[in-house]
Order: C-alpha cells, then sequence, then structure tokens
C-alpha cells in the first residue's frame, strides 16, 4: 500500500436524525468504498451515527446510545486496512455531569484505537450542545493521534470557534486549538455546520486564521442535506500550513471527497451566497442577488430531504397568482419533480381575472399539475351560516367588531381546508403553508389557512428577496421565464379584501406598510438587535430613496412591534420551514414567549 | 425599628415575562408595602424584573437589560430602611463568555450593596439558562452579606441543587451551597421553578437534607402564577437548623408572605398533589386522584393568565359531549368565569342523540353560554363539491385512499372554522383546542380541526386521568355534579367515523388500543425512557387486569410507535398548553425532529 500521498476520505453524507441504522448502513457502504480507493483513512461529520440536529433524541431514548455502540461494532468489523473517524455520542459513566459526550471514536485495525470528547458545547441558535452533553477536559495528549507518519489533532466543530486572536469576544475562557495545534501537523474538524446567511466568510476566514497561525493543516468535513429545518452545506475542505485553501467538496450535495494530503486536490467552486463577506453583515440591502443561488439551494435541499425522508412524495397548494404561491411552486417543482406538485387556483369573488390567467399560465410554464376549484360558492354560504351564529352569539357577548377579518379568513381557510383534503385523500401527499417572512413578522397570514401545510419553504424569507429570486429563477433555471412577468409586477395583496379608500382590493403595502421598509426593520433586529429608538436615529434605505416624514416612520414602526407582539403566537404553530437567514424567527433557533407584551420603545 | 424578629417578607409574585415596566411597578408596589409593614429585608423570586420563562428575549433584544438596569435605579429610590434583593439579567461586560449573568442585587440604604452571580445554569426540561448566561465563579465572599446580625448566604435556584450526598449523580463537578452554606445562618434561595408532577416532595426533601447538613436555616422564593405553557406554584418557604419546614406561602398564589427569622410563623398547607412522595414515580399507577387537586388548580392558574396576560377575557369551544371538551369547559368557566365561556354543539350526521343533550345539560349546569350549530348540510354539501375534485386530482395522481380520514377531518375542521371564526368577530376571544395527551401522542387529533386553538388546556393530561379529573371536579367544586354522570360512564369517541365491524360510531379504544394500555406506555417513555424491548419484559397494569396475550401486546407497541413517528409533525403545531405532568411533549420542554424515524425496536 503506497500511502506517500496519505489520501483521506471526507465522507460528506447526508443522515437522518435518529436513524442509527440508515446512518450506519450509509457509513458501512462509504468505508467499502473508501477502503476499495485505498486509502489511509476516511472521515466522517460530528455525531454522524446519529445526525444532527439530534433533538432530546437521546435523554428521551437513551437506549439509542446502545444503538450506536452496536453500530460501532458493525463498523470496527468493516474497516480493515483502514482508519476510520466517526462521531457517535458516547454514555458519560461518571457519577458527575451530563449523560453523554459529544465524541469521535479513531477506529484502527478494527479495534477502537482513541475516543476524542468534545470540549466547547455550542448553545446558541439552533445549538443546543449543552442540554445533554458534558465538556470533555482538554489536554495535549487526549486529542492527538498518529497515522502514516502525520501527526493529527482533533477538534470537534465548536471547539474550532475561540481563537482569541480571531475573535473580538469569546464565548468560552478554554481554547481546545491553542492546546492542540502547536503538537500536531493536522488539525482535524469534523463537524455539523448549517448553511445560514453570510456564515461561509466568517468560517473560511476563521480556518484559515487558525492555520496559518499554527502553520498546520486543517481538515473540515461537514454534514450535508436537510433535517426539518436546518440545511447543512457540505463545503468541506482543507487549508495548508500558510491559511491557503486547497481542497473543497461540492456544496449541499453528498461526496465521498478524496484528500489527497501531501498531492493534488480538487477545489469545488461555493456556490454564490456562500462566499458573502462579512461587511455585508453590517448594513443593510435591497441587492438579494449574491445570496440566491445559495437561497434557492438551500430551499429546494430542505424540501426534498424533508419529503423523502419523511415518506412523502408529492405536493399540493393553492395557486393565486400571487408572489409567494408561485415562488413555493417553482421550488416544489424544482425539489419534487413537476408531475408531483398540483397547484390549485380557488378564486373568490375577490380574486382578479389576472390573478387566475397568471396562476394558470405558471402552471403551464413549469408543467405542474393545475385546476381551478372556484370558492365563491361555498364562502357565500358560509358567510350566511355565520351571520346567524354572529348574531345568536351577538346575544350573549358584547364587543363584536365593526369591522372584522372573518370573512377574509374564511376565504383562507375554506382554501386550506381542500390542500388539506386532498393530502388526505391521496398517499405521500403534504399540503404546503406559502407564508413568507416579512408576512409572518407582522402576522399578515391566516391560522388554518395560508399558514397552515406540512411544510412551509419561504417562512426565512423576506419579502424583497422573494421578488429578487423570482427574478433570478426566471433567468437562471434551464426552463426560462416559467414566471409571468405580470406576476413580479404586480404589487403583491392577499385579495381577501377591498380597500375602503380605493375600492379596490387591499394591497398589502397599504394594510402593512412599504416592503423595503418593514425588511430593513426585520433586518435591523435580527443583525443589530435595534430598538424602535436605535432605527429612529438610524436612516433606512427606503427614507434615502423616497422622503419620509419622521411622524410616518413612527408610526410605522409602532405598527411593526404592535403587530410582532400579536403574531407571536403564529410563529408558534407556524409548520417546519427551512432556516435560511442569519437570524430567523424558526421555532429550531428563536423563543420568545408569547406572553411577553415587550415595550421596545423604551 | 425593633429587628429582633428579623421580619423578611417574601414577595412570591406573579410576573409577565419580558414586561419590565410591568415587573418593576409589582416590585416597587410590595416594597412599599414591605416597609409598612417594618419589614428588614425583601426578597423577591429569580430574575424577577424580566420573569420566567425569559425565552430569547435578552439575546434578541438586549437593550431589555438596560430597561431592567434603569428600573433598578426606581427601586432603590423607593427602598428606604429596607433591605431589597432582587432578580435581573446583569450584562457581563467581560470580553469572554455569554453576554449576561443571572444576578441578584442586594440593594441597602438605597444603594447596590453587592450583587451576586448565579453559577449552576439549568439547561434541561424547560431551562434553558446556559444559552443566555455566564457561569459565575463561587468563592465564600461573593456569596455572603450580613444584615441584622445576621449572615445570610445567596444562592439562585439551580444554584441549590447538586448537593453530592443528597443526589445519587450530580450534573454538575461544583456545588455553591458546599462553599457558602459553613460560613453563613441563612440560606437564601431565590427561584423560579415551576409545578411538575411529583417535583414538591424531591424540592422539600433535598432543602430540608442541606439546611439540616449544614445546620442553616433555609429561605427558598419562588415565582408564582403562569406564562405561557409553565405554572409556577409559589409555596415560599423557610427551613430551620434541623431540616424543619417553618413557614410556608401559599401555593399557586401572589403573595407577600411575611416571615419572622427568629419567630412563629405560619405554614400553610400544600395543594394536594404537591406532597407526592418520590416512591410514586417508580411505579405507574391508575389512581390519579393524589395528584387532581394540583392539576386543577395548575390549569386553571395556566388558563386564567394566558387569557389575562395576553388581553383575551373569552373562550368558545366545541362541546361534543364528549370527556375532553367537557373538562375543557369546566376548567375554562373556572378560570374565566361561566358567561365568558360558549360551548357550541355542532353534531353532524354521526352525531348521537346522547351527545347533544350531554353537551347541552353540561352546558346549562355550567351556566356558560350555548348553542347548537348542526354541520350536517355544510359537511354534505363540501363532501360534494371534493368529490369533483378529488376525481380530478385522480386523473393526475395514484393512490387514492380506499379509506382515507378526509370526512372525518373535514368534520373536525368545519367545527373549527366556526369557533375561529366567532373568535375573529368577537374581541377578546380565544377558541380552545381539546386535544388530550393520550390521543396526541398517537396522532389522534385533526389539524386544523380539534387540535387548533389558541390555547390547548388539556394536552398534557393523559385520558385516564381526565376521567378522573372530571369525577374530581364533580365532587369538589362547589358547584356539584356539574358533569353529567353519562360523560364519564360513556366510552370515548371522535364520532367522525362508523366502525365498519360494528356499524356503530368507532370507538377511540377500538382504533387505538386500551387507554390505560396506552397510558402506561406514555408514562414508561416519560418516567422510565424505556424502549420496545423493556416494556415487552415488564408487565403492564392492565395486563394485571386482563389477560393479554403477547402478540396483542406486541402489537399495540409496535402499533404506538409507529403512530408516535408520525404524530411527531403535529407535537409541532400543537398550541401552546400548560407543562402538567413530570415530563411532556410541549415545544417549551420537548423537542424531536420530526423525520427522525426512530427504530424503537433495537
Amino acid at each position: 500500500m503506497d500511502n506517500k500521498l496519505n489520501k483521506i476520505i471526507l465522507a460528506q453524507l447526508n443522515p437522518i436524525s435518529g436513524n442509527v441504522e440508515y446512518n450506519k448502513n450509509k457509513a458501512i457502504s462509504a468505508i467499502n468504498k473508501a477502503i476499495e480507493k485505498n486509502a489511509e483513512m476516511i472521515i466522517f461529520p460530528e455525531l454522524f451515527l446519529l445526525g444532527y440536529p439530534i433533538g432530546d433524541i437521546l435523554t428521551r431514548y437513551p437506549y439509542i446510545a446502545g444503538q450506536c455502540e452496536r453500530a460501532l461494532e458493525e463498523i470496527k468489523e468493516v474497516s480493515k486496512n483502514i482508519a476510520v473517524l466517526i462521531g457517535y455520542p458516547e454514555k458519560n459513566t461518571s457519577k458527575i455531569g451530563k449523560p453523554f459526550f459529544n465524541s469521535v471514536m479513531l477506529i484502527k485495525n478494527q479495534k477502537t484505537e482513541k475516543i476524542f470528547r468534545k470540549a466547547l458545547l455550542a448553545n446558541y441558535s439552533e445549538h443546543n450542545d449543552y442540554r445533554y452533553f458534558e465538556p470533555a477536559k482538554i489536554t495535549k495528549e487526549n486529542r492527538i493521534f498518529e497515522l502514516g507518519g502525520t501527526k493529527y489533532g482533533v477538534i470537534i466543530c465548536e471547539d474550532g470557534w475561540n481563537d482569541k486572536d480571531f475573535f473580538e469576544k469569546n464565548l468560552y475562557e478554554i481554547d481546545p486549538v491553542e492546546t492542540v495545534a502547536p503538537e500536531v501537523d493536522v488539525l482535524l474538524c469534523p463537524a455539523a455546520s448549517c448553511s445560514r446567511a453570510k456564515k461561509e466568510q466568517l468560517k473560511h476566514n476563521m480556518m484559515s486564521f487558525v492555520s496559518k497561525k499554527y502553520k498546520t493543516k486543517y481538515i473540515y468535513v461537514n454534514q450535508t442535506g436537510a433535517n426539518d429545518e436546518l440545511v447543512y452545506d457540505g463545503t468541506s475542505r482543507m487549508y495548508d500550513e500558510n491559511g491557503k485553501l486547497i481542497a473543497m467538496a461540492k456544496s449541499f450535495e453528498e461526496e465521498l471527497f478524496e484528500l489527497n494530503l501531501n498531492g493534488e486536490n480538487v477545489i469545488n467552486p461555493l456556490i454564490k451566497g456562500l462566499e458573502l463577506t462579512l461587511n455585508s453583515q453590517k448594513e443593510f440591502s435591497l441587492d438579494h442577488e449574491p445570496d440566491l443561488e445559495r437561497t434557492y439551494t438551500a430551499i429546494k435541499t430542505a424540501i426534498s430531504d424533508y419529503f423523502s425522508k419523511n415518506g412523502f412524495k408529492r405536493a399540493v397548494l393553492g395557486l393565486s397568482g400571487g408572489l409567494d404561491s408561485t415562488v413555493c411552486a417553482v421550488l416544489l417543482a424544482d425539489a419534487l419533480g413537476n408531475k408531483n406538485v398540483l397547484g390549485i387556483s380557488m378564486p373568490s369573488s375577490l380574486t382578479s381575472k389576472e390573478s387566475k390567467s397568471d396562476a394558470e399560465q405558471l402552471a403551464s410554464n413549469l408543467g405542474i399539475n393545475f385546476m381551478t376549484v372556484p370558492i365563491k360558492d361555498s364562502v357565500e354560504l358560509l358567510k350566511n351560516k355565520y351571520e346567524n351564529i354572529f348574531s345568536n352569539v351577538e346575544s350573549h357577548w358584547d364587543k363584536r367588531y365593526k369591522n372584522s377579518f372573518t370573512i377574509d379568513n374564511i376565504q383562507a381557510r375554506a382554501r386550506s381546508m381542500i390542500l388539506w383534503s386532498v393530502a388526505n385523500e391521496f398517499a405521500g401527499t403534504l399540503p404546503i403553508a406559502t407564508s413568507d417572512k416579512s408576512e409572518l413578522y407582522m402576522g399578515y397570514a391566516t391560522i388554518n389557512g395560508d399558514m397552515s401545510g406540512g411544510y412551509a419553504p419561504i417562512a426565512d424569507v423576506v419579502k424583497t428577496k422573494l421578488f429578487a429570486l423570482a427574478r433570478w429563477m426566471n433567468k437562471n433555471r434551464s426552463n426560462k421565464n416559467a414566471i409571468p412577468e405580470s406576476i413580479i409586477l404586480k404589487p403583491p395583496t392577499a385579495e381577501l379584501a377591498i380597500d375602503s379608500n380605493t375600492g379596490k382590493t387591499l394591497l398589502a403595502e397599504d394594510a402593512l406598510m412599504p416592503y423595503e421598509f418593514l425588511d430593513e426593520v426585520i433586518w435591523r433586529i435580527e443583525n443589530l438587535n435595534q430598538s424602535i429608538n436605535d432605527m429612529m436615529k438610524a436612516e433606512f434605505l427606503y427614507e434615502k430613496k423616497k422622503n419620509t416624514d419622521i411622524e410616518t416612520k413612527r408610526n410605522w414602526l409602532n405598527k411593526f412591534f404592535k403587530r410582532l407582539n400579536t403574531a407571536l403566537y403564529k410563529w408558534y404553530i407556524v409548520p417546519p420551514s427551512p432556516v435560511i437567514d442569519a437570524r430567523s424567527i424558526n421555532k429550531t433557533e428563536f423563543k420568545q414567549p408569547i406572553i411577553s407584551n415587550i415595550d421596545y420603545l423604551r
């Protein structure tokens, strides 16, 4: 065996959270292929046998750790002539501490050679490691091994994120890299790092900085694919001793990436968006273009994995002829195949002719299944029936609204009932929730209506970005211009009510505020943690473009936070949706008590 | 001022999470009353200015910590001639660590005398402290103060839960009590500890053990009232140097409890259920009686606070004549007042005459508002309309179910739409989700149907306990026997489908399995973390009562876990509900990835 090149396989794979059998089989198949390729070592992502995110699987079903132990035995069995580095939950047998360690086992000669335990446990955003794992102590010895004349040091994901020279602020006192790196030739980092807007550049800069600082190679192996709401972007890689990126696997794809530690390597290009600079985080921009390929790919991956891993294959959604359902339809068609998507136009008396024809045209362009089911009659019927109910209730209760949203909501709910019924009637079918992030922040979505579904593909994408995404898809999909231009050009409306000022359908921006302003408020909350006072002092992009008096601005901001307070319940019951932005309102990462009547103004 | 008795006020109050202004005003009013009573000191619960649970309020809106700082200044202003011990989030100004400390400020002579920082950060069940707070280091000095000749040591909630002699297994290496207790006369523990089945006895035993071990008094001040899903039970108290309970505030109620450190004190009796022994945790029992008063009080408190804190006052629910909606109606009437509750009977063609009359009788006994809205016509209409849709879909898609649940669900959704419409039409009104815990585990609930609502009062109560609760309420409410006996006697049915075997309405236990068996499976998962194999080896109570062959048992277990896997999505979108059991499936504390296709059998 010629190991001069120290061939290493980075097993950039897509596990299912909690399905040890599935993940083990994937591991064994990868090891067999690595052996065929005569590799010296194969490295799996962090906690691979369990798959991230792990939720409370380990604490609720602790016997799953036993499943992992048995899986490791099977893996040792097949690991002939190859070193295997694989992540798993290790029971903590001590009387002190959390029940598990987040560990990586080094298998050599079909035996346990060494076990490395994670020290720094991420517990922010989507991360919950400290909930389950005991932080391990770091020594020079307990993170180092030798193979083929090379000295390796193992750092596990968050272990690598605490360099005191790189970060202005550090979350932890200790830095495992500081202890390990001076002793080794190569740092090995098994990770499970999900894709977020503008995270890649930080990651790249840090790894490059660390490998240069310590004059070591740096190998990073990341999970890929999506589980529920988190999409892992892969892009496993290596840096040389000068911090130069010299090898990179693909983005968002499974790959057994072949790495020659001392030879030539492949550098796959990053998907556009992954490379965004950190500077762009510091200022709001309406130019969403740089992040669109990543956004498209992440959502497509999320849909595809959510359906297949849950045993679904078909989606049904309402096609209103508006932007949200349109973008969802394109993403679904690309993720599931157009014949697995059914778009239903469900016009009410408020639906314009254009909406109907736009929806039909879109479906025809995409080649998805399409039908029209008018809801005018049933809404009319319910309206009358409900009027009787309300009159009766009025005999008991006061405070009936003069202008309620009841009829608006009945329309949205009647539509959703059709979608759920189709899903109930046909195997493997999920209805889709089409709510977007701007409107969820405002609670501008109907419970059991448009915000109801088995999955919500665009719940973490703001409206201005959806417009950009629609244009991007028209340009970059092989089937060009599938989205009719009129859908992108017309101002958004839910078509659920009449504007008493204009006598026409109420436009969303009139019910809320201009989306360009709204989306910047969201950005300022999520990226700068600003209060209303901070925002009053800041100049919005919208203000630069259009003269906005101070009273209007204050009214919009007050309206925003007032609506946000009442939208919290809707966030609580919104279906799962892929996390896309740097920060989001997805339940996976953000928790705010519903009763928190925060005084945002002070 | 005569301080020989060292009069101390335990401010057992009910804050709103995140509403600093509200909590500050409550604090100031309490301080003023304590001054009037000539108290030497007033002690507030943990993190009182923010209120538990805090969710991600601090990290998303960090300026709230500034609101707390300003509130503290106002509090100092009024704190004349009294020492104040109050919890708040303190900014961590160091370059290392999490952004805040979980701190308690001692105010003396209207100035900051000392700040105490929490060391042990709970990060399990509903607790998330390590997500936001930096663990503080413990020294003898930084937790001690003197007042009126007495030496006090401050331990903050979880700080007190790591005694190495009391617990068999410890979560943390350090024990703050070990450092502090030998130096002081009194241990002071501000806490935010929510009510869970069988937690009180553990708490009592531990505090009693610790005060005896170190020969100190032990004062515990707990939050009360509910925020979203968590109900805090108050029961602030003191133990003497021999571990004897010598003072106790009320359960689940606000109280400025007057404590005489060296004199006579009041011991309020615990609400029944709070005193349950730990032994009862180790074996499943169908005798729910010992926990019913606590369950009733906790849910009533949860409903009342959820409504009032969110600005709602009225509830509308479907009254099916079945157990779930019946128990909900009683709890709502007691929490909100009977005139603020509207029960609607919505019979379909499957609804029995008894169901209708039972519902009406219940409403009349409770004195709640009642009306009947038959849904037979609209379901018939939708059924026909949908049949056309399905025929059309069939031209595109295969795999239409022969026996679908579509019509069952349409009935449940038509009902829910009525409830939401009433809530949309009348101010301050919330619809109620009536799903129970047994059925949620099985996914036996309709999305946008019976599991939809603004709040889900009994989602953490299993069916056998609901039967017991119904009997308990009939006996213990001042209005006796409000629940018609026939509701408690008849076997549960959703009345949504016909059983093809009997030709009668499908009974829930036939669709699922006997509730007595089902509830024990849940108990074994939540309390013993058992797998199917463990359960096959164990003898269920049901087996002792009724001969059950091994195949039937295995089938039930397989069915249970298969249904559980597909129920995970429903758990994700179930409305907020009070946490009642020792462990639950509430989102606040339990997270399981939806895609986790766990092999429970291995």
